[in-house]
């Protein structure tokens, strides 16, 4: 077991507080405070083919605050520093993007100015802190929603309770958004892989029937993209544990996508692939094949939309997607004119997924890297 | 304790055969074979002052075989049965609206029409069934997803594990989507009352804090609209074990109506008000007059938008907000024109919510009915 590397109290403490060193010390000198924060944007992001993931690149700009452009976000950088260090300040005290917002929100004394207007003014400096400091967010201790669920064989001690998510019923254990070492620790963990799904509806079929139990696995879903308390710990569990990873989405580009930000990172957080991206990650379903091998008729397929198509052939040109297998997965997604959701395997049983779907693509390893 | 009352696998199958002898008795009196369909429309639901609920009339509709108009509906009114049964025939076996209409739609042989072309027909055919048969869907076996979570003094058993709710972690229990007796049993309550949060980042909160430690309470939230299960535990928490229920949401209409949907049911959804709705619970906030009174600035309010005025305005024209404290409520918010978040007490101090906001409104009863 590889134990995952977290920044302590102190050292985040100190991270943050080397922002207000930056104005201290340019005061002292009498010159211009500025912050140097890497650029978040499609060009300052590179596919890396050795590591397999998406990375962000060197570039930086400097955000200075005798510039009349750049004093008021400044000023909301400082901010922020200063929310983001109160956090760390109370004992184990997390929040959330918005409250953040609404916490360094007031009127400007003597003006009728408002340090923030809108959230979308935050968010974008908690991003920035992040990527200036290699702090990830829950470092920062800021949470998103909880909204994934886990069953099977691991033992997790999650706010200082241990629990056994091989006893938590269908429904299972809520995966918090925060699930750092410290904040979840993986006690102990003997399933042979872990199979993260997109939907709820298969999260519910393949927990009810017990799946986990007969494949020896931890099912994980993220009821639609992974938050990143989903992501992190499927991560978690394939680095400390060594668990292959296999993805379940639904057969369309957004399945596609989904897998490939499981796998290789995303381009919005470039940043935080080092510490979320599965670049062994496998595609285990729906493929655009599978109607035909597992006897879909056509007419529970979708008609792809002209954005589907336009969406479709954008992820063809992906560089994580040019293997051969890729290409012919997505141009028979492209040739049939068809998307198929997971709910359609119901077409053939209730039961199909567990039955027969995943049990033959498990046991013929037909999936795709 | 009062138990719930729950139909048997036997009982529902006989209800749902009746729709099949329908059928048969007609085809022997050579009749035309016909349904009688309680009309599921505003103009057949009404709010019942005694009860104080909002409850479906006595309308109804027949459904006929032999007439152009109504024929496929017939046919397709006898597959989602059959599809129906065959989840009742099968130990345990659940699915999801979605999984019905895709294991009902075939193309019909010798032709090329589908029996279904959209889930938006197959839907409402389980409504019908629900109302005509007084079933709940829960009783058909039609799950939703499960998006609801729960900590608190409460011990469960579901899915055959028995799981205490106290020692859940921070993030919690997920609640399934179905939770009637059978499938989720209350085993042990010690709680004084429940709080059902409209959405996710105050729950955090409150559980981050253990705030259902020192007020000796179960946490309850469904992330927005509290979905089928949410709501149904936290009745059954009120009727078994007589808690009162305490519901929090932003301040504006939306959370009027979902603290609405509690207490008196939906009216989309009225025949479920009887099994569903909480008349005795209570509004402990964000109250239009809080802001005041917890000294909220007026920049963290939100605009009104012409939508909010024109719902607000719908809401007080409800039978059940006529209240003259509710009156008050409302039109405090419309002479304010702002609303409020609950993220929003972060303004104050990240953990105001814990420390202040609520222990003040539980202190001083200060709750609307």
């Amino acid at each position: 077991m590889v134990a995952a590397k977290r920044k302590s109290t102190k050292e985040v403490q100190n991270l943050l507080e080397s922002m207000a060193d930056v104005v201290v010390d340019a005061a002292k000198k009498g010159q211009d405070p500025a912050y140097q924060i890497p650029v978040r944007a499609l060009s300052n992001v590179e596919f890396n083919p050795k590591k397999r993931i998406i990375e962000m690149g060197k570039n930086k700009t400097a955000r200075q605050f005798f510039n009349l452009g750049m004093a008021k976000k400044f000023m909301q950088t400082v901010l922020i520093t200063d929310a983001l260090m109160e956090l760390q300040r109370q004992d184990n005290l997390s929040t959330s993007l918005r409250e953040i917002y609404y916490r360094t929100k007031h009127t400007i004394k003597g003006t009728s100015e408002n340090t923030f207007d809108d959230q979308n003014e935050s968010d974008p400096l908690i991003e920035d802190l992040e990527v200036t400091l290699a702090l990830l967010r829950e470092e920062l201790h800021v949470r998103a929603e909880s909204s994934g669920t886990i069953v099977g064989p691991v033992t997790i001690v999650e706010g200082g309770d241990t629990i056994d998510c091989t006893r938590q019923g269908k429904a299972g254990k809520t995966v918090p958004s925060i699930v750092e070492p410290g904040e979840l620790d993986i006690k102990k963990c003997s399933a042979d892989f872990v199979l993260l799904i997109e939907k709820g509806t298969q999260f519910n079929r393949l927990s009810e029937d017990k799946f986990w139990k007969k494949h020896n696995c931890i099912l994980l879903t993220g009821n639609g993209q992974p938050p990143r308390g989903v992501r992190r710990l499927t991560r978690r569990l394939h680095d400390e544990y060594r668990l292959p990873v296999y993805v379940l989405v639904d057969n369309d580009p957004w399945g596609y996508y989904i897998y490939s930000v499981v796998k290789q990172g995303s381009i919005n957080l470039a940043f935080e692939s080092q510490r979320m991206a599965i670049p062994d990650a496998k595609f285990i379903g729906l493929s655009s094949l599978d109607p035909e091998s597992y006897g879909l008729p056509r007419n529970v397929g979708i008609k792809l939309s002209e954005q589907d198509v336009r969406r479709t052939k954008e992820v063809a040109g992906y560089p994580w997607f040019q293997k051969k297998e890729w290409q012919r997965e997505i141009k028979q997604m492209l040739t049939s004119g068809l998307k198929y959701e997971l709910d359609a395997l119901a077409n053939k049983d209730f039961r199909f997924l567990t039955t027969d779907y995943l049990p033959k693509k498990l046991k013929t390893k037909d999936w795709l890297d």
